[in-house]
């Protein structure tokens, strides 16, 4: 492992020159902070526009035979005027002359869309006097947008001088030498694989808020921060509902083990989550709490369910065929109940009477839909009586449990409310965890 | 439905001629009593000799070519002494000499096992004077010992008059004619056949115990008798390992909605257990707790499984070719865990490496083997705090919870703990739902 810190920058911390400035300032901080990977400017207020939106609308007006000059002057102005005040990149007009001469055209959406990154990229590298790394030489992505293993070494040449280095996160290039931006995950995966590439220490993912919380704030006032969380554990979290970092953002890193510290641009004091292979469950069984709103679900049961072998994989066939795909499925004796994402199901009678016609069921209906919470931690199957606060905090709220599963992952405990009670219970199961 | 109430006596109903009176006062009790249906002769004392095992000593000594009389003569001389005590059967003699020329020249299996339900028939006639009706007759059998559907019509001819009608159980015949004994269930089922052929307005299961219990009384302190309990719990109980009531005896009955009333020929002022097609839940939830004492957990864990459609079935197959099959599963979003009985895994270290050689899992490994107990109740759905009743009693036992199941069935929550903590579990879920 090299002393490297790789510091990525969301949109927000590449808004303005004021909050580039902020970036540097952290960046200057600490001297194994070496590598900087961004993204392109965001919003500055809530009613402003993102360069990348800006930039997609380019492309649009341009595949419509359309000018492009009046979304594209608004990106030079902003451009300009932040270089004009942090004094760097003397030849950006030039470079966004080329710019809108390429997406003009007809030069592809990803292209269009990935010249934010390149922007920012080229002023925080004047900001912090660094090299620029441009992705389109050493990022090399699959056809389908996922990081091709080529990259790793080629990303570690560019960047085995001393120095600091800043490269734009969100694109690549193919095999055959095109511009491609990521399909999931955005600017975190770049900075995950410049952790990799050069063995860092630490991956700082720099946002607009102070680390990852235990459940959605829209719904629980003020949830704590989480301290320390493994990749395993963000990866259930966001698999049952919540919007945490992306799992195709850790997996570069998790392979090598480089932990992962979610940081705020605005609050750089705050120490933020640490996302890390392993963590004392001692301290806290339990890291966080999210959910889904909305299941459909489907009941089936069958006298004698074992006699009939084919019975399951013929329901589900029969589901699929409609485009149906159940997420989660318990099974009783005699019967089956399936979670289906509500948007699945276009028409109730239809789907009941295919599986009546076709499989003979002795009860076969949609039963009121489900909201579906998970309860994440490493430590949750270790500590007699975990399971039991939980329950009895729901108890307490008065709210039934329709579903559980518990034991298929070793670190979950999912638990199924009437879906009107979705917001109560993941309070409730808040409380409870805190 | 008709008025009249088939009665089934179990084999220590028919142990000696005072069991046969005692059956005789239940029968005078009732006038709707009309149809009995018996099993053979049972001990009359813990070392005493079914007549149904000396029958099958019988066929085995006459298949190796050796005298059947050393067992024949036990049969025998027990069998004269009930008739001579209750003045029945006068030709018992010559019926018996018939039957052991049978069996000494060749007769099948199950003719000899068939037997015993035949004599007690006979005598059981005698006493209530009844018409005796043989299900060689009546009861139509497939090659596999299941009940055909040709046999309801039949036995309801066979007892369309007025007056009693005795009928011997756990026998039928095949179509070419051969006596059959049912695979599964014995006598209790021919009761059942019995009650819907004749459509009877209850099926009365006479045993020796007054009804089902709440749970295993050899684990739990003289648990409570169920009251009222439903086809469907009865079921469900047994499937999770209580010896209760046999599905394949509740199954004739079960489609046309006979209740069964268990009682206890030595005890007949006890009203016993009822099972019903429904049962009013506001007064009970749960009826009775059951389990199984150890399953070994086999867990598997692969990042991404999602993107891995194949390989929960390609898992299911690797282990059916080595003769396991999982008799619960739970899935997570990157892991599978599987309960399997106990006595399917011969070799841990075998199995373990064709799942590492066959799908490169990130993990897979035997978790510390599970007991799995089954809470069961048609209303446990229904109330908030159900679940968390049973789980704060483990909790309170100090009993980690390792695996739950709920929801796949309506009418069960299924819960693992460490193999070895199964008894106190056992106590403390039914301490909970008394």
């Amino acid at each position: 492992m090299q002393n490297m810190i790789v510091c990525k920058f969301g949109g927000t911390s590449m808004a303005d020159a004021a909050q580039m400035r902020k970036v540097k300032s952290i960046i200057d901080l600490d001297r194994d902070r070496r590598v900087v990977v961004v993204s392109a400017p965001g919003k500055r207020s809530k009613d402003d526009e993102k360069i990348t939106d800006l930039l997609y609308s380019c492309h649009k007006a341009a595949s419509d035979g359309k000018a492009i000059a009046p979304y594209f002057s608004v990106i030079r102005e902003r451009i300009l005027a932040i270089c004009k005040e942090l004094s760097v990149v003397s030849d950006m007009a030039s470079r966004l002359d080329e710019i809108e001469e390429k997406i003009s055209s007809g030069a592809s959406a990803d292209y269009a869309a990935s010249r934010g990154e390149y922007l920012s990229g080229l002023m925080m590298a004047g900001v912090l006097d660094a090299t620029f790394v441009d992705p389109e030489e050493v990022v090399r992505l699959t056809a389908d947008g996922r990081v091709d293993d080529a990259t790793y070494p080629m990303v570690a040449e560019a960047m085995k001088g001393p120095g600091r280095y800043v490269i734009p996160g969100f694109f690549g290039s193919t095999s055959d030498g095109k511009v491609k931006t990521f399909s999931r995950g955005g600017s975190d995966i770049s900075g995950a694989i410049a952790a990799r590439a050069v063995d860092a220490k630490r991956y700082e993912n720099w946002t607009d808020v102070s680390g990852i919380l235990m459940a959605d704030p829209r719904i629980v006032d003020t949830p704590p921060t989480i301290t320390e969380i493994t990749y395993r554990e963000v990866r259930e979290l966001a698999s049952i509902g919540a919007s945490v970092f992306h799992e195709e953002a850790i997996a570069p890193v998790r392979s090598v083990g480089v932990p992962i510290n979610v940081r705020n641009t605005n609050d750089p004091q705050a120490p933020g989550t640490m996302i890390l292979p392993s963590r004392d469950t001692a301290k806290r069984a339990v890291v966080g709490v999210s959910g889904k709103k909305s299941y459909r679900n489907l009941y089936v049961e069958k006298l004698m369910l074992d006699r009939y072998p084919g019975f399951r994989q013929e329901l589900l066939t029969l589901l699929q065929e409609r485009g149906i795909v159940p997420e989660f499925e318990s099974k009783g004796f005699d019967s089956l109940s399936f979670l289906i994402p509500e948007a699945y199901v276009e028409n109730d009678n239809a789907v009941l009477e295919a599986i009546r016609a076709n499989l003979d069921p002795d009860e076969v209906a949609f039963r009121p839909s489900l909201a579906l919470l998970g309860v994440v931690g490493e430590g949750i199957l270790e500590k007699a009586g975990i399971a039991a606060s939980y329950f009895l905090a729901l108890q307490k709220a008065n709210i039934n449990v329709r579903f559980i599963n518990y034991g298929g992952s070793e670190i979950s405990l999912l638990i199924g409310v009437d879906a009107d009670r979705y917001r109560e219970a993941l309070r409730a199961l808040v409380e409870a965890a805190v």
